[in-house]
């Protein structure tokens, strides 16, 4: 994975633009059923998991990503008790909803169990709350799997990989519409969607795909300093529940909570919904 | 400045990030008093302008980093008239700033003025207001310059490179302090503060500095893709005035003109100040 001596580096946007990081060292290198999986502990962004030289998580910057989806869902469900997680495997997404006493059951769909061992090893502050026992950690092909509920959770997360290979099916219109009908009424996704600037699968045939399938299409930016292009974006789907508006009865539980996140607050909350024109043209939500 | 065959590239935090661009043709490069300044013809960003091989001005995002200091300032300041930019000499701020019929003088006070001439042949788009008979290009050192006046400016523009060499001047107290100066009672500075993330430059300071000198010292954040980092954060300073409050007789031009921004919308303005956790405690602005 490392093009040269002591440095992992990616390519992306048709392989024109290069990112890379100073290796201090290659603490791990496998190659899976599904993938191959490593860690570099590196100068700049401490500890980084890549997947098929893809980078995923790091320490620098894994709360933005993990905080985002996991609070601007469950502060705006009126009464969330079911979630579902697709991918995220890092578990870093399971670490912010643990924080909710209110929730019942949280399931991660992980298709790659070698992904959930490596992170319990390297990076033991996102997997921290796998060991809740309202967790259930599910090793299978997430697009199968959702497909045999109905009407049955309340969020729903989309932790995926680019549209590329096995994630590509979790990007299309027949997925999106299988998400709907396992949400309550209620119910809500959030998907990562990509770098609008550096738009190699085209993020406006992604919201397309979300608008055949979802009443209200949202979306949110936040930065993720170790992806391509790192001005991100997340969708935010839903029947009908407005993104931009709180649960106002969970509030004083995240004033609480908010002092302790390294990211997310409730201002913010709001704000990463209003997108500047760019933003709004490239995913046709004028 | 390109280290291999077709490919311009940055490191950037001490050295430890890479970030590079294919190059599909050099269009100029030269030695200035001040710099060695290249253009090049890049697949993923357009024409790219570099300044002693750090990335300045593409095509692929220049509207972000110049609509938002310029039309932030514009719409917050009561009745603006006269506008001092600092750095800026690719002229995409003067671009925006023309576009304000109320202003009566608009100075660029560029220290090296073959960026202006490489610009001019190279990015038309930036440098089109240049011809505005408003617009007077002062080709020195900014710092000096701007010791000469007192109560003048209403808005100072700081568009700067890292604060690094000749350019580490515009990073301090006492330089703020002559800005301030140079404001008029409900003057306004902006100015360009890094990244927080790959935090080589100390943001902490920088705000300190800041704060040291304005009543007022707020941020905004905005995506520069060119840029270390990407996420970048520009602060907003005033005698008091405040950067989320829209001057209200302006925002029916506002209404017409975001129309055919790229970036700005007033929506979009007051989100810009609204920081996340992180943000917050790294400028220490809490």
């Amino acid at each position: 994975m490392m093009q040269d001596d002591n440095w992992f580096s990616e390519r992306y946007y048709y392989k024109s633009v290069i990112n890379g990081y100073k290796v201090k060292k290659v603490l791990h290198e496998e190659k899976s059923q599904w993938q191959e999986i490593a860690v570099y502990e590196t100068q700049a962004v401490g500890k980084l998991l890549t997947l098929d030289g893809k980078t995923m998580v790091s320490d620098l910057d894994e709360f933005v990503y993990h905080e985002t989806m996991a609070h601007i869902s469950s502060m705006t469900h009126p009464d969330p008790k079911k979630v579902l997680i697709i991918g995220g495997g890092d578990g870093g997404l399971v670490r912010e909803f643990v924080k909710y006493p209110s929730l019942e059951e949280i399931q991660l769909v992980e298709i790659d169990e070698r992904v959930i061992e490596v992170s319990k090893e390297f990076f033991p502050n996102c997997t921290s709350g796998l060991s809740d026992s309202r967790v259930k950690i599910v090793p299978t092909d997430g697009i199968k799997y959702i497909g045999e509920f109905e009407n049955y959770f309340d969020i729903i997360i989309i932790d995926s990989t680019d549209p590329e290979e096995f994630a590509e099916g979790l990007f299309t219109k027949e997925f999106y519409s299988t998400v709907n009908k396992a949400l309550t009424k209620d119910g809500i996704m959030m998907a990562q969607t990509e770098n609008p600037f550096f738009d190699e699968y085209n993020i406006g045939d992604i919201y397309k795909n979300l608008k055949a399938s979802f009443k209200n299409v949202q979306a949110v930016h936040a930065p993720m300093s170790i992806y391509p292009g790192v001005y991100w974006t997340f969708a935010f789907c839903s029947k009908g529940i407005n993104g931009i508006a709180l649960n106002s009865e969970r509030i004083p539980f995240m004033s609480d909570l908010q002092k302790s996140l390294e990211w997310y607050n409730m201002d913010w909350h709001k704000a990463a919904f209003v997108l500047p024109n760019f933003t709004k043209r490239k995913l046709g939500l004028e």
